[in-house]
């Protein structure tokens, strides 16, 4: 294949060259990361928010809600370019659910001021957390002043993409069942903004009730995470704002739209709280110091595979298989041999 | 601290003497790593069944109806002694939820020949699945027969959990709703065994319906997964079984043990199956080659972190905070260069 890195034609906005560079970037192509190096000094503008909660809750209809928000603000304020990057395989933006009645999802899709770009969620090993922050980088290049991730709210892969982001929603809805209530204690920890989504259902009281002690709860043991990444585990100390950020509960209904507004003015609320203090630059330098940990391991073992004698990691790999030597000891005899001794 | 490792006790059964190792072994300590490779050559023998599903389909439920059948075959066969590991952080094994009316838990409890323990699910980061990999060898060292692993079947690790698995076991429910209908095109390519369970709700006919055409669509892009880990693309070819192995779809109500006896056999018909031409022993193989590569990667990264001149990173770390080189490219560049130019 001949393609070329356009950077000028991504940076001018030209739809075509950002969607074969973003797929070039997800391939992990040469040429993709050519142009993830030449776009990186370009990026550091958007606004990144993360959508997060479990399959039912709305999240797609809310997503696209707000990017509308974004589109044409209710207060006013200067419209944004808004990139969607779709987790969820679930999703409607993903193209893995016929929802034809979701008309806002058609309303966007004709707006120049908007890329919706889902991403593969099985098969990534590790790295889609990687490839969404690169295809993040992308759209932020690209002059994406907003960018919503929009992911399904379990596991661990999750909450590493939600680390990506400045601002992160929560999305509940009501009557999911008491085990689902049960997680929310887990998911709550990472919530800049809390939506209990389907706000008109029945159960809403009784879910607002259980969602305000949930938050409560979280609160409580909240980590410092204005720092993502390593510092999770730190607790708010004196240097940080005495009071910091209590996330807001805002209830929507997303399908007509009503609390959109609210929501909007919370996610500038969030921030402007980021903007003080370095807040903002800190969550910035936390991600970033967490993708080049992410790549030098990586390249550490990419490089150690191409030095490697064959002939004595088939001997180690056989010695394993037949329960001589545990994986982990194994691992450390490999490298610390020389790696050619003949 | 000076516990050592007792690999006596362990293998003894003794109960205290397994939790303490299972501790270490989990917290990643000297003595931990040392027990491991200790009881490393006694594992190999356990049937590792991995059991994954939403919260609220009730597989904890399941799981705790399934751990009682190996205790008393419904057939007759030998009773097994059962470890259950439970990584979902909703389940009752987990603690996390109070769920006083599940008699079976505490009927579980009771009994000598089952081990229950959840592991942590959150915070593990990159590590939950190699976690949850060294806790089941020390159950399988232990004299575990069978280890039921639970986890919530979303998200990148929990695929990466069920690939430890010899049998995965995909616990669905009626009224989810439609968008959690969605998420199982993806996750039934890994189910060995499907299960609709809560088959007494309404609802549970038109779920039927819809599993049973999901599975057929799974079925036909069904990935070669008797080799997990590297070679999930490959389709089935013609060096294997003819027909393979066609995942069934049984009915459980697990609060009454209805279907309890149908699923454990097609658990014992799965392994049956998994005995002919190798496919235990590739299943095996796969693991403990994905077990070694993980390793690996965690030992170089350390190793390179112990060489590194803290001032030369601190350069490039900050050459990646002002956005002048990539976190990819800053990555090359690190480990390219000489670790010690002074």
């Amino acid at each position: 294949m001949t393609w070329t890195v356009d950077v000028d034609a991504v940076r001018a906005g030209e739809r075509i060259a950002l969607a074969r560079t973003i797929s070039q970037v997800e391939d992990q192509t040469t040429a993709g990361r050519q142009a993830l190096s030449a776009l990186f000094p370009f990026s550091g503008q958007a606004h990144l928010i993360g959508i997060t909660g479990s399959p039912g809750t709305g999240k797609s209809t809310l997503t696209a809600q707000l990017a509308h928000a974004f589109r044409h603000p209710p207060t006013g304020d200067t419209p944004r370019r808004v990139g969607i990057l779709a987790i969820d395989p679930t999703s409607p933006f993903s193209g893995g659910a016929v929802l034809g009645d979701r008309v806002r999802m058609r309303d966007l899709a004709g707006d120049a001021g908007i890329f919706i770009r889902s991403m593969a969620s099985r098969g990534a090993l590790g790295g889609l957390s990687a490839a969404t922050a690169a295809v993040a980088t992308v759209l932020d290049a690209a002059g994406y002043d907003v960018i919503l991730i929009e992911t399904v709210g379990a596991g661990q892969d999750d909450v590493e993409i939600v680390r990506l982001a400045h601002t992160t929603i929560v999305v509940e809805a009501p009557d999911l069942g008491d085990e689902v209530q049960a997680i929310k204690a887990g998911i709550l920890e990472i919530a800049d903004i809390l939506v209990l989504n389907k706000a008109d259902l029945a159960g809403v009281a009784r879910a607002e009730r259980a969602l305000r002690s949930a938050l409560e709860l979280a609160d409580a043991g909240r980590p410092f995470n204005e720092v993502a990444g390593h510092h999770r585990e730190q607790k708010i100390t004196s240097n940080a704002s005495p009071i910091g950020w209590r996330p807001p509960l805002i209830k929507t209904i997303a399908t007509t739209g009503q609390g959109t507004a609210e929501l909007y003015q919370a996610i500038m609320d969030h921030r402007q709280y980021l903007s003080d203090e370095n807040r903002w630059e800190s969550k910035n330098a936390a991600r970033l110091a967490a993708e080049l940990e992410h790549h030098l391991r990586e390249s550490l073992f990419a490089s150690w595979q191409r030095g490697i004698d064959p002939q004595e990691y088939k001997q180690v790999l056989s010695d394993v298989l037949t329960h001589k030597i545990h994986p982990q000891q194994a691992a450390l005899d490999l490298i610390k041999q020389p790696k050619s001794s003949k």
